[in-house]
């Protein structure tokens, strides 16, 4: 008499592959595949072009299939941020993972250590970062106690973070880095593979002048450091930094090998807002919340979408526009709603019962989040249909 | 050589029950399972003596254990706002649901239709709001065409929303109101259930001042609206509403039969940051995220919960102090991270790796959302032990 499990995931899932998008369930979170396909052209024809690797990171889309398909475009493997993501980046066949994060308990490296063998029976290669003495001693103790149980003896590959300016994790540009790589050295199961030079806040800066300023800035830190490594004969075998607002300007460096940046697969409004470098490609919005209009009156209507169906961290959702004129405006409705108004000028009217609109999230990373399943479209908003489910392995993945 | 679903799951789990808090993987959403059940004897003294049903909203905490335990103490059902939040509850025992929500499509309605037919099998009741002559009839269709497959006939309670302040859904109050209620009669298997009044707005006035007068033209307005209604010979059987702000003032309205607050059973930051109504009952913290430090600088230190283990649209949270002396601040370090530096005068430490914190969270409702299990921990945070993993079962259930 229960609804079974199959009524919950037929409900999870939204939308069945092959049907029109005017099939799809609202709130949904829909990929634009066209745009992904053209978006990740872009991105491997830039790399391939500063003769650079990249490594997406996979802590925006979470899914392990998507994180394949940029490995078929080109990319080398992908970056996450918890060892939960790269345990299922792994179950789902990705065998080349970086967790650019701290990692310091005890019980997470030793699933890290685990994974780290487990990728390793399997050709493939996992690496971390680290900016604590503590981190790498702990980070070699785990790799040792986990090796009698693994399938092949591994070696991790250790990357030492420099806080370039974001103000967050990493050690500061300089010495403290010789020492850092010294202890690295000590351990047979860990390789110094580079520094991570990554400044988050450079992402967001308005212009491209203030953000090649702020990358500028992070290249000499980072080279000074580099030197300061290799006068003691080691050396620095790859620079790996770059989000999707800075690109350029760590690809103009001459370096940094490897490019991090994940959003440029989906976008989102907050770097939409970015002022353009000329220099970027141009990236495709390619995710929305598609939602329906459940409530009308005089002055406004409700959708069925709000702060649980994306995330506001970066401010609310856009309405797209498919004529590019504006046409309504999002406001704050709450966890489950959203109040949609005429945008000023627009001479649109209050939308009316079962209207829907197509919401461009503020901030894709923890949109996706929210989601367990994406649903991949091909043919257009408009008149496309639903060509793949993707389903996001990695959501909730926090540890 | 791959992962198994249960090494997933036991990440998910990131605790045991009959562990130490200190045993409990980080960042995890907690919950202290003694607070939670002094604040439900609270509620449901409070309703006692207001001789008031309450309804609390299941949206918050998404749990259809959670439901049964708060009917265990006295509720009569929960609300929730989505249909998929409903089939959740039913699928997990709980049999008196009300969506406090306009339903339009007509595929969940269907699944609504299905749902009400469902419990009222097992003497369950469905309710569901309105605000359209169009979501009535399509209500009425849903209910007809589901009746040949049901196991029984049903009839579903429909109230009518009136837009009290919040300017959201619902209609004006006064005339429309009456002939919403006509077209609700019409129909066999639908009941006119009363009215609903939901200030949403007035829960967060910081001032108990502000929010009974907000809540007196609610009252007045809803008052003008339900005689209008009985003129016409039709009672009106109940009023429902009321937030964890505003509860007191409806409670004392004489107007109000049922109280919808959810958010009492957890509390967050928002709600603890409103002048506390004399009349109200004292709701203590019950929910936190633990996070461990994993970067410790000279002037900050970086722990491992970010947007992603907590909601943020009500502000970031609040380190948790068990002095009540304030101790750290917690500054924005996006979706993975938490900077922590020393509060102002306070005197201590930059943390250190390792270090635990206990985070409130600004808004529970969606902060449950990001999390699959919550960890009921009884004994208190710093003694405490695991009793009870509670699973998050209407997680993501946006439709």
């Amino acid at each position: 008499m229960r609804p079974s499990t199959k009524t919950r995931l037929s409900e999870s899932l939204r939308a069945i592959v092959g049907s029109g998008v005017e099939a799809i369930d609202t709130p949904a979170l829909v990929v634009d595949l066209d745009a992904v396909m053209r978006n990740l052209g872009r991105m491997a024809e830039f790399a391939k072009k500063h003769e650079m690797r990249w490594r997406p990171h996979a802590k925006m889309h979470k899914s392990s299939a998507l994180a394949k398909l940029q490995m078929q475009a080109g990319a080398v493997g992908v970056c996450v941020q918890k060892t939960a993501e790269a345990e299922a980046m792994v179950a789902g066949g990705v065998n080349n993972v970086y967790i650019t994060n701290e990692v310091v308990a005890p019980g997470k490296l030793a699933r890290v250590a685990a994974l780290a063998h487990l990728v390793a029976a399997e050709n493939g290669q996992l690496a971390i970062a680290v900016d604590s003495i503590e981190g790498v001693t702990r980070l070699a103790q785990a790799m040792n106690e986990a090796r009698p149980h693994a399938p092949a003896p591994a070696v991790i590959d250790v990357f030492v973070e420099l806080d370039v300016g974001q103000g967050r994790c990493g050690i500061p540009p300089g010495r403290q880095a010789v020492g850092l790589v010294h202890e690295i050295r000590r351990h047979p199961a860990l390789r110094f593979a580079g520094l991570q030079a990554y400044h988050g806040k450079a992402q967001h800066l308005r212009s491209p002048q203030a953000r090649r300023d702020a990358i500028a800035a992070a290249v000499q830190d980072t080279k000074f450091t580099r030197s300061l490594i290799e006068k003691e004969g080691v050396p620095v075998d790859l620079v790996t930094g770059a989000g999707t607002g800075s690109m350029v300007c760590e690809a103009a460096s001459g370096l940094y090998g490897e490019l991090q940046a994940g959003s440029f697969m989906f976008m989102d409004a907050d770097y939409a807002a970015n002022e353009r470098d000329p220099a970027q490609p141009h990236f495709e919005h390619a995710l929305f919340v598609k939602s329906q209009v459940i409530s009308s009156g005089l002055q406004h209507a409700v959708c069925d979408a709000g702060h649980k169906s994306h995330a506001i961290d970066s401010g609310l959702p856009r309405v797209h526009s498919f004529s590019g004129e504006p046409t309504l405006d999002y406001f704050n409705g709450g966890d489950e709603h959203g109040i949609l108004r005429p945008a000023a000028g627009a001479g649109v009217a209050v939308p009316r019962i079962d209207d829907v609109v197509w919401l461009i999230p503020g901030h894709c990373d923890p949109t996706v989040n929210l989601h367990d399943f994406l649903v991949g479209v091909t043919g257009g908003l408009e008149q496309g249909e639903v060509s793949r489910i993707i389903r996001v392995d990695a959501r909730g993945a926090l540890t």
